[in-house]
């Protein structure tokens, strides 16, 4: 099949991009001595996770336990979850998968220790627990290293649960107060005899900064794979890094300067992150998305040169490639403008 | 399997509500003797789509040809496509797709009624083709009255179309306007000897309304099914007549104002539309769903005098549940806290 004959709207994915955006985080983090724990949120692909795994990765991070069970299903061997795992069901669903592969969970209260201990004491294998601390982005996570410590000290003496570290997901425009958080916490477990052995710092907006978290022991970024407009818009990749597209027809263009495109906020979603509009289309750039409805995106032309026609083919670089993703059953992988494969997004929709 | 066992995020389906919902918008419609023409793009269930044909509905509105052909592989054999239809695949589509029942789609270009022309011509079923209408929203559609009876007579005038009327989806502060479009471009049809048998209109928000534009022989509500924080938020329904609902777990209590649920945009959206917040908690409405990520929803609980635990459940009627529902595989059916069925979400992730 010819990338002309895909029906649209549909997502594709440069491979070749997607290749070139790990290699060059992989070698960022290797050069100083960081290791990458890639979230596969943004993917939801095994074929990715493992590629991300063969470039040196340590493992991967899910936010799902659904997600965790397709990538062990695959053969992903060392999975970082860093949620709070509540109720019986879900607890369940963890011994299972702990039996199968090496993971770890975050817990930011005694409640969720709690939940935890009662379920893996007496297990085959105990747990790895790390504590979740808000360094500023108003989360989850305890408020204070000293919090963090008792926590750690409260996972220790839990049979069946083995204190593994801090995480934290970062404000990225709080570097600083990041460090000197995960720096204290990190001084008072090691003063309580503890070993947090692994800080785990996360987010593709501040990747390129991860250094100077010293504390942190490893990074995990997710929409570094794809990227998308707010991290372009963030400095943190350019428009010709950008691996996600979703490729969308002009069905309609009822005036000179409005044109209706065949992908609404069922395809590129209503997220904003503080962006104006919902994309940018790589053949128009001075074209704007100005509104989605669930299957119609809204154009205005007034600022372009040459305008789209009904029946032309756009692609667009969404503002948040990691909903994006999620909307669809497969995905087209392309080299150029030639299709490599279809393949189904094999963790979309596991949403619990 | 108990509603307490069902895992989160999950969408709940209140299937009384959805009764009483239908009923009540269906007497509406039979009191003014306006058709109703559900569009199944909210629900994307055959079983209420069935159902809402069994009640009294003339057929359905389906937004993509994906959902059309998954509602007549389940039986629904009258489906409005109100889409312009664009490219040989697709075309082919509906050409396969017209051989099994009765469908129509809107045209609101020469481009687009020159592509169906030429794929129907020939085909043993003429396709009924119905002018779309901007009457206001700035979406898809003809600007004039004039315009819409050019293009009515152009479908007359082709092979293989039979011209069907005119479609809007109306903006909902402009009845008026809607209603003198309709009415003027109807007229010129008359005028040209054509025969505008079915005039569509559209929308939850202005559906008690509907009877104003005294020209329509039909309405489309979508979201009326369900119902939803907006529509509330317009008159349209009450909170009693909301049906889904997502059921989440509070998962983290960081500070004595904040509590985080695990369900986050890829549960229930960023849209808004134009609402602060997220999403209404129905047994903490003074709770405010200020932030979402992807898999975690920040809640602000000052303004509550009793604040949910950790572990505890929470239903929330999102802003917009026609978003809702794209996002899960599965919905589960109950009737007060009794669980009817679990059902796949047939017509999901038809993207196309």
């Amino acid at each position: 099949m010819k990338l002309s004959e895909i029906e649209t709207p549909a997502v594709l994915i440069d491979v070749d991009r997607v290749e070139a955006n790990l290699q060059r985080f992989q070698a960022y983090a290797d050069s100083h001595q960081l290791a990458v724990r890639p979230h596969i949120k943004t993917h939801k692909l095994p074929r990715f996770a493992k590629r991300q795994v063969e470039l040196g990765a340590v493992g991967i991070t899910c936010q799902k336990l659904g997600e965790a069970e397709v990538m062990a299903d695959a053969g992903i061997t060392d999975i970082f979850l860093p949620y709070n795992i509540v109720g019986k069901p879900k607890l369940d669903r963890l011994v299972a998968l702990n039996e199968r592969v090496k993971i770890a969970v975050t817990a930011d209260s005694e409640v969720t220790i709690r939940g935890l201990a009662e379920t893996f004491n007496g297990t085959r294998k105990p747990l790895n627990v790390l504590v979740e601390c808000d360094t500023g982005m108003g989360r989850c996570g305890v408020q204070t290293p000293d919090e963090a410590a008792e926590l750690a000290k409260l996972i220790d003496a839990s049979e069946g649960l083995r204190f593994a570290g801090f995480m934290t997901f970062p404000k990225t425009s709080t570097i600083k107060q990041t460090e000197a958080f995960l720096a204290d916490a990190k001084q008072k477990a090691l003063a309580a005899g503890l070993d947090p052995r692994v800080i785990s710092n996360g987010g593709s907006p501040d990747m390129w900064r991860a250094h100077e978290v010293t504390s942190a022991t490893e990074h995990r970024p997710g929409t570094y794979i794809y990227m998308d407009r707010f991290q372009v818009s963030k400095g943190v990749g350019t428009w010709d890094d950008c691996a996600l597209t979703v490729l969308a027809t002009v069905v309609s263009r009822p005036t000179d300067n409005r044109a209706v495109i065949d992908a609404g906020s069922k395809a590129l979603t209503s997220d904003t992150l503080g962006l104006e509009g919902f994309g940018r289309i790589t053949d128009y750039p001075d074209a704007a998305i100005v509104s989605l409805n669930e299957e119609h995106g809204v154009l205005d032309l007034s600022a372009c040169k040459t305008k789209p026609q009904i029946g032309d083919r756009l692609r667009i670089i969404p503002n948040h490639c990691c909903v994006v993703t999620n909307l669809f059953d497969e995905v087209v992988l392309i080299s150029g403008d030639r299709i490599v494969e279809i393949t189904p997004v094999a963790a979309r929709g596991r949403v619990d």
